[in-house]
């Protein structure tokens, strides 16, 4: 018989039988947000790819300029205009300016700009210069922000909607990614029937499976339906070896009874291996951990707020190890408007709604639906703690 | 000349020009993650659809349990056994139980179930019972948790993987929700390329369209591409008019020089109204607000830093409208690890790169590219504060 195990070796667990996904693909940028890199990024060209004026004025030699000012401006020659999106021949001498846009080309021998409020143009071929500037004011050079070939990401990078931008700067257009992690999910239970069948007595609707493929959607994993399977081994044996073998993750869901439970874990001790029977939290104590072959697998409880906390706290670390990468953490500030009650030695996983800056929390009679419909997320009471006064700061973590 | 405006002023009015999207569509439970209820949802069933123990034990009539301890058990009359997930015709008179499973639906005239491990099996059709229970004692009722045609969620509610999970147990496999928003976006400027053309001298590539409809995803809209326009106000006019009718909002971006700015400013007066030009916050003063018939029109800064806080800070507002509903934010508590010099009058965004729980603050040299590369967020400086000294308290927005 497994001792039941602490929420943190719970976790240290779930990552120590999980490994990375080793198979990727190429994408086109716009299906890369959310995904992995699978190798480092390097910028096929510089960027800026040509120096170029931050400022609407005249690029100029910067030399030509020192001593400028309104009392006494500089008279330059005006050479020339660079116009927006294309390249330029003019080159400057001694004396001369060109006039620029903000991101135009500088013209061969300017390493300045002077803003076009600093200066009058006196004639058709005569700019006044009436403020100095130094070399590379008002101007980047090509390859200031990255250099050709300089590094932009390393392996295992998750590529936000900035990190987008940062490949269309570099003109990157396809990208080799981890491939989604899959994820089987499988239900028991003779009682479960499918959402959309109607209810017989004593049937439930397949809960679970719905809830837990939209948290690994979230997490940016393809689950793999294996169905709703009755309480029988042999069938239970022959599905989740499939799912083992055809999958990198394994999500048992459901069987609320001890008849249930005692199958999974037999079904999964019998394939592979249970290294887990039972995690010190609130609910979410009768979860599995185990392992078949080389894909983790995991038992979950059946009652679906438990269900969702151990997937969220649990199984979450797991995915990161697959995918190599930390996911984001949603979470906000917030003050409970309620003491909760000390608990000794399991962490309590209490839903709370938000109401402004505070945390109500939502305790329903035998609450599970009502209270997951009612909750904006939740907070964890750690183990051993004295319970938490009304007004404490707590972090909500959004549903 | 229109003034510059605060953020607040900015989020507010890019809120007054922005209506909810009116017209829905109904989809399947599997695709209704991030959606938002066009209408309020009423279970159509009670749940639990059955009066059910959340124990393993014996179905009793609570009063024929009174009394009963470890000293003096009660012996009861084993009349059957309910099994998981089918109806039953037991039903019991005094003194008799029958052997129920966790979820086991309640044989009629039982009230409470006593725990296996208070009992003892005496003989094949007799049980002792060591301990009294109440009526309702590990019992869930029919319709505890919601009530046949109970309002499970309002309208405009945003479905969470919770909320999908309530929708299961509800027996709700297809919900009828506002269609994503569509956003048109659009590139201007004659130096501006698409990101997989090779790069001329003087062209830059299109960076902020992907930047944007990466953020619109995330944000649940469906962006719709107009392209990139060159700097000829008839060809602006002829698609941001398209534009405008085809779509609930329009992101115009790019446009760094003068020029280009004011024809931006043009064809959104022309088409429409100028509402304002220019935000207090650095990056991304140089924004317009406007609208085109009912259509809000946002002209974005061409920097990308810029164009990626414009959105989130005053956009992502704009979308909520449409959405009628609030988008999560991904923040984290940080602590910023260098001294943040003040600003006067206008709201500073500094990209930051988390390490542990510091905040470090990365500035790139011209470091637009390079700089969103690198951070995992951004702060907020306020306006008119004195700064933030190193390790101050902050709050880290996530890319």
């Amino acid at each position: 018989m497994l001792h039941v195990i602490s929420v943190g070796e719970a976790v240290a667990l779930a990552k120590s039988v999980s490994s990375p996904v080793t198979e990727t693909e190429i994408l086109q940028l716009s299906l890369l947000a959310g995904r992995v890199t699978a190798k480092p990024l390097f910028s096929p060209d510089a960027v800026p790819a040509f120096s170029r004026s931050t400022m609407d004025g005249y690029a100029v030699k910067a030399e030509t300029t020192y001593g400028a000012s309104d009392a006494s401006p500089i008279p330059l020659t005006l050479v020339g205009e660079v116009a927006m999106g294309q390249g330029t021949s003019l080159s400057l001498s001694d004396g001369d300016c060109a006039k620029i846009p903000t991101g135009g080309m500088l013209p061969a021998n300017a390493d300045a700009v002077v803003p076009v409020e600093y200066t009058d143009l006196f004639s058709a071929d005569e700019v006044l210069v009436c403020k100095s500037v130094s070399p590379l004011e008002n101007v980047t050079r090509k390859g200031d922000d990255v250099q050709k070939n300089g590094l932009l990401f390393s392996s295992f990078t998750r590529l936000t909607p900035a990190k987008i931008g940062v490949l269309a700067a570099a003109g990157i257009d396809k990208v080799e990614v981890l491939r989604r992690p899959k994820v089987g999910v499988l239900s028991t239970g003779n009682e479960v029937v499918p959402v959309e069948s109607p209810l017989l007595p004593g049937q439930v609707r397949d809960v679970n499976a719905h809830l837990v493929s939209a948290l690994l959607a979230s997490y940016g994993c393809e689950s793999v339906p294996y169905g709703i399977l009755p309480d029988d081994p042999d069938v239970l044996l022959s599905v989740l070896r499939t799912a083992a073998a055809e999958t990198d993750m394994v999500l048992l869901s459901g069987g609320s009874s001890a008849g249930e439970k005692d199958l999974s874990a037999f079904a999964i001790g019998t394939l592979g291996e249970v290294l887990a029977h039972g995690i010190a939290m609130k609910p979410g104590k009768p979860t599995l951990i185990g392992k078949i072959g080389s894909t983790p697998v995991f038992g979950l409880p059946g009652h679906p707020a438990a269900c969702c906390f151990v997937t969220e706290t649990v199984v979450k670390p797991a995915v990161e190890v697959l995918l190599h990468t930390s996911l984001p953490a949603r979470t906000r500030a917030a003050k409970i408007a309620d003491n909760i009650s000390s608990n000794h030695g399991r962490e309590e996983f209490v839903c709370v709604r938000l109401e402004g800056d505070k945390a109500v929390p939502v305790y329903g009679k035998s609450g599970v639906v009502s209270t997951l419909a009612a909750a904006d997320g939740y907070i964890v009471v750690g183990r051993d703690t004295e319970g938490l006064l009304s007004g404490a700061e707590v972090t909500v973590r959004l549903f």
